[in-house]
């Protein structure tokens, strides 16, 4: 349909699971993409640190490269794509590429979320430009619904399930009733998890990818110190199994609110009614749901990782360029991630509350609890004895709030710690409707 | 963040329900939108054609007009919002727009699933273009993703619940037990149904949707002529209460699948397994599932239709045309909706079937029945026999077959309705799993 007018080269930075996905789909599908495109794309140069790793696919000879300058100091190469992961080197290499004046596709939550503002303002400067479909939810078209096809709306909440990885591992505790390390462990023999699971585990990898979502949704720069972040490492298979047993699942929820004096943005665990979408999200999919008020409450599912689901966003963004580029076009959008705006804290929530207690079983302590509640203007909604059959003198007490505000809770909290009868309370966890 | 360099004019054919929420919107929210795009957008003309009607928001003086060539002919007016529907004038108008070199945002369906082609092609010849995300499922994402987010995959299917009037009337029948008939008057009075059913009963409105899809996913030119449809107004109560007994929901599915010989592309109703999501999709909802090589399966929900929904999608079109113009770049796409490919009939369709049989109550049927479907090779999963009271020598069978060629069921049928005992084939629905 389009005539093949010339070659456009491109690098590629890291040769892992996406990386390779990313190669092999560019040099397997030449053809049609130069169809598509206008450009025959040329895949020039792959940067690996180990030359002699053993490799998935066969390159052709002298496209892989240990040196950097291979792609960034080759006048060929007019994209470059990174999917090394990680702030550095990549941060550095993508700067070297956009102060070139080549075209960068990247998948790096990571450099996106805490670098975004620093590296559009290098593109821009240079006539350069920077596409990040892949950093949030792998395929799933995440970053250009907001930035084009909702453009119309003024976004009022995203939720969503954007960690694979945690929400593997919640599934699993509930369906094997197995505990957070065991399933750990487990996940990473299968390779769900890495070896240093901390970055999904505590919250940080979904936090880069709120702190994306909520820059691009409320045109203002949210950087992940922004977000409140609160990983699963602390649930047990206790509070899924009372939560179950409310009617609630457990999730690792990403949301970014704009509320009257500001957004709010947070990562932690939160107890879904289980009839609600999000709840039904179950294993490594992804799910993101995103509040226009043109456009009402819309849901994007799918696989959220994986080396070809992130290959389909990086390659989509590849072409997308070459297309621009075959017509003329700068392949230029506003990145709409350095606006200005006010950012709230978790003092400013008011939510529901899953408190799990460990307290003395004896007369007169529920009546304590329920005081401390009622002075710090805490609402209960429903309380919940469990017995402990190993410990006699002491029993747990599930409590679900009303809204209340954090503060409020917090407060409620330090209060019952001192109380002598209050042995712990063991959890606490948000709850959404 | 932009400078704001210049106006833009825009004129809008058509002020029903979505017209409405786009003037309201673009004049609303002309700062923002200006501040994003570069752009001032000016709503210079709207076209109506009656001018003495009561509308629902108020516009500038001088702003209404019955006259199209307030629009058409209007040098100020570089973008043409067309929201009338039907073939005639919108098409007529659209070309001369095309032809004067205007970019046309349009949310008609009918007119891009029958005419698309010629459409582009005037555009193309004369620095033109034309949009139309708003054609499919309203707000949701349906164009873009696959003109660009998903344009690295090889598309497999398509499969969606894509007219929500249908899906309104089907759901009532179930939860109320109703006829069609009567949920669809009732369905006319709320304003889900207009007053002439056919294009979305029969789903023809469906059937332009999914031509447009699939023009996109295959690359390739599917009209709407071929897409094999059938419409809901067969279904009884008893087949939903049948098929929820069986463990399905009755939905009215699209499907566009891409197979070795060709793609094949329908509209019916379809028993789905009640666990699997499009099954749970209830009311106006719409929900698109796309299938990609690399990406894997990927759900799209939100509301399909509806004044603020499709203007949603209409006016982040004019958004991207505006921003495309302001930065000098040329707002053109591929429609990829021309190309030339091998198109299926339903006869090379396998898949289970749902038959409802009215009998003679009698012994030896069922085995005459059976009989005829091991001649032409339809293997039955299995047979219910349910009783009519009213008519006491009568029985119905509700008969699920394992996978089977159309062709076959065909003739299997044809032969059960020369079988004196068989009084009826009441209902044949395909089964997806």
């Amino acid at each position: 349909m389009n005539e093949v007018n010339s070659d456009l080269g491109v690098g590629l930075l890291g040769m892992g699971v996406v990386g390779t996905a990313v190669a092999a789909t560019l040099i397997g599908r030449a053809e049609e993409f130069a169809k598509h495109t206008g450009k025959n794309l040329k895949l020039h140069k792959v940067v690996v640190r180990d030359l002699d790793r053993q490799r998935e696919i066969e390159l052709p000879e002298d496209t892989l490269s240990n040196d950097v300058d291979a792609v960034l100091e080759n006048s060929d190469i007019e994209i470059v794509v990174e999917v090394m992961g990680g702030l550095d080197p990549a941060g550095q290499y993508i700067r070297r590429a956009l102060a070139a004046g080549k075209h960068v596709v990247t998948a790096n939550k990571e450099l996106i979320a805490k670098e975004g503002p620093d590296l559009f303002e290098i593109a821009r400067k240079n006539g350069s430009s920077l596409h990040f479909e892949a950093s949030v939810a792998g395929a799933i078209p995440a970053i250009h619904p907001q930035l084009r096809d909702l453009r119309a709306n003024k976004i009022k909440s995203i939720t969503g399930i954007i960690n694979g990885t945690t929400n593997y591992i919640l599934t699993n505790m509930v369906q094997k009733g197995m505990a957070f390390d065991n399933v750990l462990s487990e996940a990473q023999s299968l390779g769900y998890a890495e070896s240093d699971p901390t970055s999904d585990v505590e919250g940080y990898d979904a936090a880069y990818k709120i702190a994306i979502l909520a820059s691009l949704a409320f045109d203002q720069r949210v950087s992940p110190d922004d977000v409140i972040t609160e990983g699963i490492s602390k649930i047990e298979p206790k509070d899924l199994e009372y939560a179950a047993e409310l009617g609630y699942a457990v999730k690792l929820l990403a949301i970014a609110e704009q509320k009257e004096d500001g957004c709010l943005v947070r990562v932690h665990p939160t107890l879904l009614p289980e009839q609600t979408p999000l709840a039904k999200i179950d294993g490594v999919q992804n799910a993101i749901q995103i509040l226009g008020d043109l456009s009402g409450p819309l849901t994007f599912q799918g696989a959220g990782a994986g080396g070809s689901a992130t290959a389909s966003a990086v390659i989509s963004d590849v072409l997308e360029v070459a297309r621009a580029l075959a017509i003329g076009n700068a392949p230029l959008w506003d990145s709409g991630i350095q606006g200005e705006g006010d950012i709230l804290t978790l003092e400013s929530l008011e939510t529901r509350y899953y408190l799990r207690l460990l307290v003395s079983d004896r007369t007169g302590v529920l009546a304590r609890v329920a005081d401390v509640f009622g002075e710090k203007n805490v609402s209960i909604a429903a309380v919940y004895q469990k017995e402990i059959h190993a410990q006699e003198d002491v029993a747990e007490l599930v409590i679900m709030t009303h809204k209340a505000s954090e503060a409020s809770l917090n407060e409620a909290i330090e209060m019952l710690s001192q109380i002598p009868d209050v042995h712990a309370v063991n959890n606490r966890i948000r709850v959404e409707d």
